[in-house]
């Protein structure tokens, strides 16, 4: 396959071919190949990343699916084969003398979203559409991919000045916040001295630079389940506990959780599938649901509370609940060093005015490997990437100036430059 | 493949191969060739079936997937080929003399329940538990259909006595209702002079015989649709639209719709899909729900509370909803020759106490072959069999005493010979 | 004061001062100086009434008020003096031989019902509406009681035909059920060999007897209280337990309580008072609700999917629930005996047509009484007499047909004569 | 009566009469008295309030039971005589020369919570609990208007150091916005120079002064009255139109209203009142709630959910919905020429720490005297006085740390010294 060489091109064509969580086997490839050819060292799968504990891996079914159809997007065999089982993350790895350790971080999942096809939206205006049903970049993560492509690129030339290790982690699965710990686990990031991640967007207009992103949400993330009794709706309904109802009466009283006074706090029941057929009482019903909160206090009366909804739906319906904890994510703080380096960065690319913070609006799961690096003594930091969007972030209409896309490269290439 | 021929057999094997609605073919095909074995001329398919206006038809994928396990579980493709896209109702017919026509109708559909292995469950204890997963026989479907065939080959025999046009009914999608109206829009049903239907089990002990089953409920089922807007849920909550909150909302009033002074009313929303993933607001939300009621009216003030109630759901969230109502039921009374010659079969058969009327808890689409019936000025009935159960119709834990089989099977025997 | 002597006239006067449960001062005064002067024994309050375990009296300044009010109405302060704290029955007896003791039973209780002031509200329009504001006879019992003078008239005459003790009971507090039971417990009911109740409308036309109401509900009338935790509720929101959040949590659960396929059901909470200011979160919400079944095992279905309703809301929301049975309410039925004796009247005296059975739609605690008497022995039934209405009883547009008054005067009379 | 002369002793005879909004008859008595004796001009009730459009003025019967106890607990009867229906507020002025207009504001009313009788309560336990059942000092304006008493005994001694025209308000009804706005339309602050407001405790520890309190939300504060039918329950539940259902469903879907990304929101149904009694469909429901945002483009989109919120419910059960939107809240910025001032005075009377902004947590309507005053070019500020605090502001056990009254009116007396 012949995979652009310019940012807005790359961004582009892995915009036609989003992966979701733990199944980006085609971008991984194709960033594993073009990290090859630059010069990198290129490790992959299981060397970088370790799957203990991690949840919502996909079934060998869905991995081998998706497999499948990277090979037909032109992804090669050669590195599909290095990523079992999800272990979808790549690092690209150059050293020049004994410098500090570099790292950049890029993600590169996409959202399970249908994206639209309405003529003001511009991938299906100009036909880089999603070719994945129900699949979309809704999140610009083809765009940070692209970046770090093209960033990659420029540091590879025999002119750049930078003296060092530098290592470009591409990370899968950041939605859902599953991605970044097992690549904290393989102990990538234990000899790290400084880190940056970034994103495009978080409504900070196109032109400015956020030194440092904040508001990063503590979270976690549950699936429950309601277990109940099925019976004939009609002939006997007493007979039944009836867990869609339950699992009904909880999701406004989730969203009815107290306002916090010392925390900024975020519920969401993203999914509920209940039930099986009209004429009998659902037994099952099973949520998905994300609590966050701008400082843990406030995450833990939270989930106090979100306990307690949830037990009480359950007991009003006599049903039985479970619930299982199957993410967290926790808060970061960006180092001054890395602020002021990219202050200068940004100063002598002339890309953009500097704003000192700008909060994320969510979270991502670099803040794990934010305080890895932190605990070993290193320096880390988030900055933001000012993008004009066209609707919300994970919105179907979704997209941003691409304009940035070139200043963000000159933009990194720089803060390396200076860091290392 | 070697079908069992008695009565208690048939059952069984039936039992372990449950077909859901439009789906029953192997059982179809059994039914079909025993019919053809004993004499009789069989009819399936297109010919007795007329699918306009059917609504919930399976796809072809799950046609082609039944097809095929249909036949690893020893259908035969002859009559498969004859049954294309959900076509699954079979009619054997005899005729002697020019006496009356008379139909007896049996049901084949299965549910999509899982069944229980608990071994206090007989099927689960005795080795003839569903072999299909997600599907069982949780409505005594599988007695009714080795009723028939049982009742088909007595009177086939030459001693039987009876003098007329014999038609055996074997529907499919009984359950939901969908499965009797495209026999009667085929014609089928237009030159009946006497018309029974039976049900086993509805509460009624063994032992005893209800001459008539009342209490049919009038219903709608209805296919519900929330759209809304989706946002991240974290960063921008605000711009959501979420189809998720208001199903969550409408269900609870769903329920609370008020009890009715002049009429028995039931509710029940039987499954409920809403979302796509976690931290992403829900733009969409399904759901399938049933309104019976004992009358008419009942059912007219019961369905304009669900539609108030949708539609304000709707608006509290600013979403979308679509109501399309996917079907509807009738309720039905037996003649009172019917009933007569019922009770002297009962006598003449010992096959247990005669009870006049007993309510059947729920429906069975059979009153539409039933009015069909009457419209044309011949007689109708619906009777129970009393058959102490071990559940509720609809449970995982569902099976009926086998021992009455072989009652009604002389009393259905008996009542043909009284009435042809 | 002058009460009038003719039946409509009877009803438009006590129409025009409808009291509540327990505060009948006027109505019972007036009753019982019209039974005096007729010549009756006449037994008042605590004579006939025993309090112990009722729940829900007046508070003495409501007593007080209502007396006064009473005063002012024309009522004797004789009679006043006798009903202390409540105690407002009336019993009228005479003698004459040795024949059975037979009971008749009427109510005399109005309801918190705002009459309507519209012109075609007969009571507004002819000028016999309340003159209390907030409450009304919105049930008939102006009618019940007008019949029961008018026939207790008829039958201190000296040509009426019957031998016996007769025995008129004019009850409080029909509206609530709590009026009856005080006056069992007094043992007026322990010598009784015939006892008929009766009530008007009920949804039968104008011109038909049922000789028995059928469809008594078994019930239970709690008032429930939750108890949070105050706070502010924008500083601090979060410290707060919410009482009336968790009550309308509940509210819509209860109404959702699953119909029962074994018994007709109904719900109702008809009152709910929650917090206190805006800026506080509202830490007691109190509730006042009703459960009734056909079938007793319904009710404790029901109750018990009540309370767990109720407890999973307090759970929900971190806060305390206290449940009171404030009242219970029991089934009855009528003696064959006594529906003969009824029929023979109506005949006899061309009073209507006549159905057998006709539900009640509701409850009354002369089911109490009945089945005080059918317990020692004797004969209790109920009656409905048809009566068109407006309005459903309760409502503020509700009247009846008074020129069924009349006959049901000959009915009553009639039934007496051919029973003593 | 004696009226203490130390801070504390006034504040706890200020404990023990708490008066709601617009009936501190008591209260301003006690503070017009004062002022009088200390050589203040005293202006009160009409002279200084414009009642035009203000809502929630309280009954003539409130008004006069309100003077009664005021008269019970030793107010004069010539300043009751000034404040008719509800104009309690009470202003004193002092000229000293022609230097700037300067003012300070106190508020006066307490709230309708129950004060706690624990032993760990100290009003409870040092016998200054209120004796008023039901109404309690339980958010400090005892201390603020016995810290205002203080400031103007220190200012109007002949050695207090200020030239110009002081001013004190003592404004009623601060507790649900009302008693500003009329102040501000008599005129009183239209030529003002320096206007200071303050608070005690709002979580700010003792021993720390907060120049600037920030965080005052944009609020609405609604009326909601759903309209329906009533019906008997157990006969006709089908003909109600349930009004207190609706009100239940829209309780939680009012708190359920989406967490906004760009703006800190708080809602609160404060007051829920429906339905009549127990057997009867309840066709009325009343509700007082309040929105908060941060921002006014937040209150718009939460008062928008709101409103389709509180239709959608009503639509869901039939029902009607009134909005009446009560009152209104604004927020504000204290001027820089202040803070600096208060900082001087702080360090100058060693009264505490300095913190720069601190989270008011809620609002006053001060507001809306600060807005007058700079919208007129004068300076405005509002700072937090830190005082420990045992339990949430408006708590039944709330209490302050008294030592720092003394701190407060130091500070108080040395801005106003450092201004005038």
């Amino acid at each position: 396959m012949q995979f652009p060489r310019d940012v807005v091109g790359m961004r582009r064509d892995l915009h036609r071919f989003p992966e979701t969580a733990f199944l980006e086997y085609r971008t991984a490839s194709v960033v594993a190949e073009r990290l090859s050819d630059l010069g990198y060292t290129v490790k992959a799968g299981a060397e970088i990343m370790c799957m203990d504990d991690v949840r919502g891996i996909p079934s060998a079914g869905d991995v081998e699916a998706a497999k499948e159809a990277a090979l037909q997007a032109g992804a090669s065999p050669k590195w599909l084969d290095k990523m079992s089982d999800g272990q979808t993350a790549i690092c690209g790895e150059m050293r020049r003398g004994d410098g500090p350790v570099l790292v950049l971080r890029f993600d590169m999942d996409a959202l399970p979203v249908h994206e639209s096809d309405a003529g003001e939206h511009r991938p299906a205006n100009e036909g880089f559409a999603s070719q994945c049903e129900g699949r979309m970049h809704a999140c610009g993560h083809d765009g940070h991919t692209a970046i770090g492509l093209a960033v990659a690129e420029r540091l590879a030339r025999a002119e750049a000045r930078w003296n060092g290790t530098l290592r470009f982690i591409f990370q899968p699965a950041e939605e859902g916040g599953r991605g970044a710990q097992p690549v904290v686990a393989s102990g990538l990031l234990d000899d790290v001295d400084i880190f940056l991640a970034s994103h495009l967007g978080c409504q900070l207009p196109s032109g400015q630079i956020a030194l440092a992103a904040d508001g990063f949400l503590w979270a976690e993330k549950w699936n429950v389940t309601f277990s109940g009794t099925a019976a004939h709706a009609a002939m006997c309904p007493e007979e039944g506990r009836n867990a869609l109802l339950a699992a009904s009466i909880a999701v406004p009283g989730l969203y009815a959780l107290p306002r916090d006074g010392q925390s900024d706090t975020r519920i969401n029941v993203g999914l509920l599938h209940a039930g099986r057929t009209r004429n009998v009482i659902a037994d099952r019903a099973y949520l998905e649901l994300e609590l966050r909160a701008s400082a843990q206090e406030g995450l833990q009366r939270l989930t106090e509370g979100a306990r307690r909804t949830l037990e009480g739906a359950a007991l009003s319906q006599g049903v039985h609940v479970e619930i299982d904890v199957y993410g967290t994510a926790i808060s970061a703080h960006s180092d001054e060093g890395i602020m002021k380096r990219l202050e200068a960065a940004v100063q002598e690319t002339h890309s953009g005015t500097v704003v000192r913070n700008w909060p994320i609006g969510g979270g991502d799961d670099a803040t794990f490997m934010m305080q890895r690096v932190q605990d070993r003594g290193g320096q880390a930091g988030y900055c933001l990437i000012g993008a004009d969007i066209t609707a919300p972030h994970h919105a179907s209409l979704f997209d941003f100036d691409e304009t940035v896309l070139e200043n963000a490269v000159n933009l990194l290439t720089a803060f390396v430059e200076r860091s290392a």
